[in-house]
């Protein structure tokens, strides 16, 4: 056989299918009988007989990235985490709209196609569908050298969901008086990756940093959590929030403004939890105003959960975790996000 | 007000929001009565009212990515046609299973976040979407300096269908006897860029090449078509295909092999159409062999509809372009697809 013009490109056909033989088991493992599996030769197919069972189904659909995360998991050669992130990123991102995952795909894309290295991040993929409930229908992989610097990669999510109509959470209900509770972080989760990369820039990502009782690399790689579950707890009892908020990039400020309504204001009193040292030694060694660290980063909160003044102990037994962060309370001419120091 | 931190580390807020600015109003335009506006404010909300309807609704979904044919657009400084590139590559996946596409969701990365470049490309999504009757529900710009190499970019998209359990086009009905029609591509498509690259590697775009009458920057920049239109008159009218193939990366010999079932076998006479001289030239240019080119390239075919001899001329009239390419036979033990010179 003579040789292939197209492996002279730069494009490795068969990479692209050992990529596929290593990953099958895992993702078949997050298929239940909703995926007619062996069927969708050019797309994924999902059975959506539930939906139409439903009183007035609305799908719910994101799409996202891990933005520069993936520099820190080149940096160490540690692949197996980052498809965690996106994925409950994603999840995350419809879970605050009240909806519940249906599937999810994935799209991996990098200068030089490895297949151990693909099948780890793929791998990690699968293994946080299987634990948030929802298939893992399909996805690409891509080499494309010239685009992308040499050894790194990018990695993207879609996810889409179902919510009953009159179950859609918009914020729109949050009062004054409402609880917020916040429920903690694991770390940056997916974003501020650009600006925390820059201030740790020449340090050694192995060895551990002041504050932190491991390796800095590790603090830093620490996986998006999904906070399905804490959800699936609320709701299975009954309560609803009046509005949800995913912390992702815009931090701790503008996300919340994405869903507060007119008249009221969130305010977070910055003295109700501890900032993880990640953040501090961000802020410290990078001299990041406090406004820009809460416009940026999460600040240890990854979810903020609002509801009525009487739901909140219940919610707080519930939820297992976190801490009462704030209150909504009346907006005049103020922002709508007000930080308490 | 201080220097952002986030802005000196190469992420740029304000030119997303620059960006989202941009294309508003073309993507409200993809928006249909089932596009919930102004309440989705983590992820698009799409009502699926119109699945509750149906007797079996089955979502389809797929994700892919346009690969290094952004190394053409960002040569040429040309940055309309890649949005319909990817929205009609998604739609043509789906569409082969027999789905009409409800909704698409864009993820546009680069280096640097250029807000004009950005709307320009989103908005050829916006227009691609609108065309093919889907909503532009959501979508990501990620600036990524140091993980896209500089000036360069990458483009995915993820699109949502559905089609009625007992209308999914497998492929499993395809017999013997029946006809292959081909309908033509506009160019490469956007698969095969990494090879073709390297073939003109040197040239200059923006002139006419050998045997083209335009500039072969231009045909090789030309978007991929999108089929629903000609699957819509066939549906109709009352005609199922057997089979439909989608000629993407794999080419004309690959991606027939995907849905052939067992025991027959698409014979694909050459001499059955003119191959456009664009591939001619790659084939020439390149010393590529016939096979390869045909491993990697459509040659000039974008889609194979597969249906029943009787039913044939009835499609040739209805879809007013194309050739009976092929037939189906009986396989042996040969392979599943025969290039017939």
């Amino acid at each position: 056989m003579t040789e292939s013009k197209y492996a002279a490109a730069g494009v490795d056909i068969d990479a692209g299918d050992a990529v596929v033989s290593r990953i099958k088991a895992a993702v078949s493992a997050t298929h239940g009988p909703e995926v007619l599996a062996g069927v969708g030769a050019f797309g994924g197919l999902f059975d959506g007989a539930a939906l139409a069972r439903m009183g007035g189904p609305v799908l719910v659909a994101s799409t996202d990235g891990v933005g520069t995360k993936t520099k820190i998991a080149t940096a160490l050669e540690r692949y197996d985490t980052i498809g965690q992130d996106i994925v409950n990123h994603c999840v995350d991102d419809i879970l605050v709209q009240g909806a519940r995952p249906l599937f999810f795909l994935d799209y991996f894309a990098t200068s030089k196609l490895e297949p151990a290295v693909a099948a780890e991040v793929i791998g990690g993929a699968a293994r946080a569908c299987a634990e948030a409930g929802c298939a893992l229908l399909g996805g690409e992989t891509a080499e494309m050298p010239g685009v992308y610097v040499e050894g790194e990669m990018d990695l993207v999510g879609t996810v889409v969901g179902v919510v009953e109509r009159e179950r859609i959470i918009t914020g729109e209900d949050m009062r004054e008086g409402h609880v917020v509770i916040g429920l903690p972080s694991s770390g940056l989760h997916t974003n501020g990756f650009s600006l925390a990369r820059k201030v740790f820039e020449g340090w050694d990502l192995t060895a551990p940093a002041p504050g932190l009782s491991r390796p800095l690399g590790e603090a830093l790689l620490e996986p998006h959590r999904c906070y399905a579950p804490h959800m699936r707890r609320l709701q299975e009892d009954g309560l609803w929030p009046s509005g949800l908020v995913h912390v992702t990039g815009g931090g701790l400020v503008d996300n919340p403004v994405r869903v507060i309504p007119e008249g009221v204001a969130m305010r977070i009193r910055r003295s109700a939890w501890k900032v993880p040292p990640l953040f501090d030694l961000i802020q410290r060694e990078g001299a990041v105003s406090d406004e820009e660290m809460c416009r940026v980063f999460n600040m240890g909160l990854g979810l903020l959960v609002v509801l009525p003044e009487e739901d909140a102990p219940r919610a707080m037994q519930l939820l297992g975790e976190g801490a009462q962060v704030g209150t909504m309370e009346a907006r005049g001419d103020g922002p709508a996000v007000v930080l308490e120091a």
